[in-house]
């Protein structure tokens, strides 16, 4: 394949926006006026086979310079390190990334650094997919499950979850993998939809959207709630009524509520028969999910695209305190995180329903998901994944919905490749939408 | 005092960085090579009095320069405001700051971002004490309960901690403040020491440095364990023989264990009599402290220094997890959320004994303890804040200790300000100190 002792030699950085706040698409109860963009990160070997790994972390905006800055205080675990051995393994890149004693202190595993810890080994399994000539997915489910277990930090979670419990799990999720890797080609993953339940939009916007989220096949649609209590009502009305009883209607806070103002706030919305409520509060409040999952059942409690590692997880799981767990591929310390976090889902019995949307979480996460339907979970009954109709015209290998089933993604890697015309047009400051438009406002403001 | 509006004219950042690895001063079980260091803010403005509001981030190394670009973000939140205004309430800052929708996708509210903001705060908070003319710990002491109360942001805290019951304890609080805060001036605050405890020393100097602390009158020492059981059973052993059995001695794992490594562990060194073990595990392990504390009591279960925000803090004592709760001056968002911290302890009746040591981190912190004692919880009684006697050189203000407790400081301000020579010298890499090094590297190399 490669020549012999082929080596990383670049760690390249891009600052990627795109000015979505100007259509209000993606506007939400905390984040009025996002524009996704993406700290993104490509890896460069000498390996001469024109393969590069690819990776992101996505922001709303603001701060995806710091986001950039984190990736490139990384670079020295990276450069030099030989890829035959790193793609072989990438959990001992994760290990010595998290592991490292002065960056740690930036966290520990959370926030800025640890978002772009996940982007760069990210782009390290875009890599080892490319060149394993697999789709992220096929790699992960074909992969021996000693080998997965290996790949897992367990850190901080063995309390809750021993590698040899976890060896347990990837041996069984084994069986009938091969009949489940044929279902998932013929019919994809189920996703639902957050397209029409924007803030922003009007009722009328609502009611087209929602229709044609059925029309197109979607049996779950969501809404953002959490701005007004009169609004959501008459919005959560407006989504049932264009969707009839039978479609799930979840409802997303985004994190605005305290314990108390959740458990009154989704019993008044209880009449339009949520499905579940997502951050109801502070992603890092295991002991108030867990008061208001009590509380507000039977709507469930959903969480997890803030949540910042596995540990929260685990307690997550440990306190009871969500139905539904939601992983984010880029939040999380990357795969090898995701890995850990699937098998604690799988542990305790929760239905994995990822978060997605933003640039390019739809591309990555699919491949997680249809991993853990292939050889872990073994099912997709109450599990769909997150979709949002934003930006894949950026990516090579975009997701392709069908049916409101996501089709399995068969070209190799991690989905995770960006046109290099998106890069040039949207990189900030310099690239050529940004600095034409940074030069109208110029002149507006002169 | 200064004129009609005047405002913030500039956010100014430093990267200083102390070559501390060199002498393994501050080596742990995690952190075998900090070179201490501090994103440094200084706030200018044009009231032409002269004074500046100091603040910074401490890290160890690595990632200064991370921090530093956090701090930046911020700056447009910053720059142009009222300081009369802003000084008179930091906490409308502080919400802005938390809330900006876009960097709080960062986070929210905690790792980079958040201790960026924690910077840019207790900056904010030396201006306004420099202005008042009143060191920080007085400023608190001396402020009505209302206005405090108003400087807490109790999202996500409500369930534990209601504006009334904050009033309440605020209001009992003062009762005694005078004579509290005469008798601090006279003997100070008690401290206690890590200088001995470092686990890259000998046991001579363990031994020679034990005895140095107890003969300067401290009643605590604190030993690093958790590297080694065998090594920490001879230094538990060696430092208990060199202090008696009258001085409580904590021993410190630095995040080491899993939950049952940690019970295990700790069982193994109770024979010692060790008065708390702090950060037994992860700091985002509520349930693994609350375990552990289970576990190995009359052992008590100490963490905080890594505690991200209030609501993992309120979280540790809802779940009874901890015994003693460790404040940091520069973790958290500064001042305002501090101060949500201390209320939540008073509240749940938990001694606060702050985590110091690094660059400054006495220096700013004492001011909350002795806050806390003056106006709040009203005792030292189990309340010793640490000391390392560590870079405090490199500040105009620096800590006095005088028979093993802080004395009140007197100078008006945070005690934040670091001296012009030290930011000359050690800002990296282009400092005096830096640039030769740097130099002699290459020429080392060459």
């Amino acid at each position: 394949m490669s020549p012999t002792h082929a080596r990383i030699t670049a760690v390249d950085t891009y600052d990627i926006r795109f000015p979505t706040s100007r259509e209000l698409d993606g506007s939400d109860a905390m984040n009025p006026d996002p524009d996704y963009s993406a700290a993104y990160v490509v890896l460069r070997t000498d390996a001469g086979d024109g393969l590069e790994g690819h990776g992101f972390t996505f922001t709303i905006g603001r701060g995806n310079d710091v986001q950039v800055a984190a990736v490139q205080s990384l670079r020295h675990h990276v450069i030099g390190r030989d890829i035959d051995r790193l793609c072989a393994d990438p959990g001992t890149l994760n290990r010595d990334l998290v592991g490292d004693s002065q960056l740690r202190w930036l966290g520990p595993e959370k926030g800025v650094m640890h978002m772009a810890i996940g982007a760069v080994v990210n782009a390290v399994w875009d890599l080892a997919a490319k060149r394993a000539r697999k789709p992220l997915w096929q790699l992960l489910a074909d992969a021996p499950p000693e080998w997965l277990v290996a790949q897992v930090d367990f850190r901080y979670i063995a309390d809750a979850l021993s590698p040899e419990e976890a060896l347990d799990l990837l041996r069984t999720g084994r069986k009938g993998a091969a009949g489940r890797a044929a279902a998932l080609r013929e019919r994809g993953f189920p996703g639902y939809t957050t397209s029409p339940g924007w803030l922003g939009y009007s009722d009328e916007k609502l009611t087209r959207l929602a229709r044609q989220a059925v029309a197109e096949g979607f049996t779950q649609i969501k809404l953002k709630v959490g701005a007004d209590l009169a609004d959501d009502v008459r919005r959560c009305r407006t989504a049932r009524e264009a969707i009839g009883p039978g479609i799930r209607m979840a409802i997303d806070a985004n994190q605005r509520w305290n314990v108390g103002e959740a458990v009154e706030w989704t019993r008044a919305l209880a009449e339009f028969d949520p499905y579940w409520v997502e951050e109801p509060t502070s992603p890092d409040d295991v002991l108030g999910h867990a008061a208001i999952r009590a509380a507000v059942a039977p709507v469930k409690v959903a969480t997890g695209e803030h949540v910042q590692n596995r540990i929260v997880f685990k307690q997550l799981l440990q306190a009871g305190a969500i139905d539904v767990l939601q992983i984010d591929a880029a939040r999380v310390g990357g795969v090898n995180e995701n890995l850990a976090i699937l098998l604690l889902a799988a542990k305790f019995g929760v239905p994995v329903c990822p978060h997605a949307g933003g640039v390019g979480l739809c591309e990555l996460v699919q491949h997680l998901s249809m991993f853990d339907y292939v050889a872990l979970s073994g099912t997709t009954e109450d599990r769909v994944i997150e979709y949002v109709d934003h930006l894949h015209e950026h990516f090579i290998d975009p997701v392709v919905m069908r049916g409101g089933h996501y089709t399995a993604p068969t070209a190799p890697g991690f989905s995770a490749t960006m046109r290099a015309e998106s890069v040039t047009e949207y990189t900030y400051p310099d690239g050529t939408f940004w600095a034409a438009d940074l030069a109208s406002d110029k002149g507006a403001a002169a």
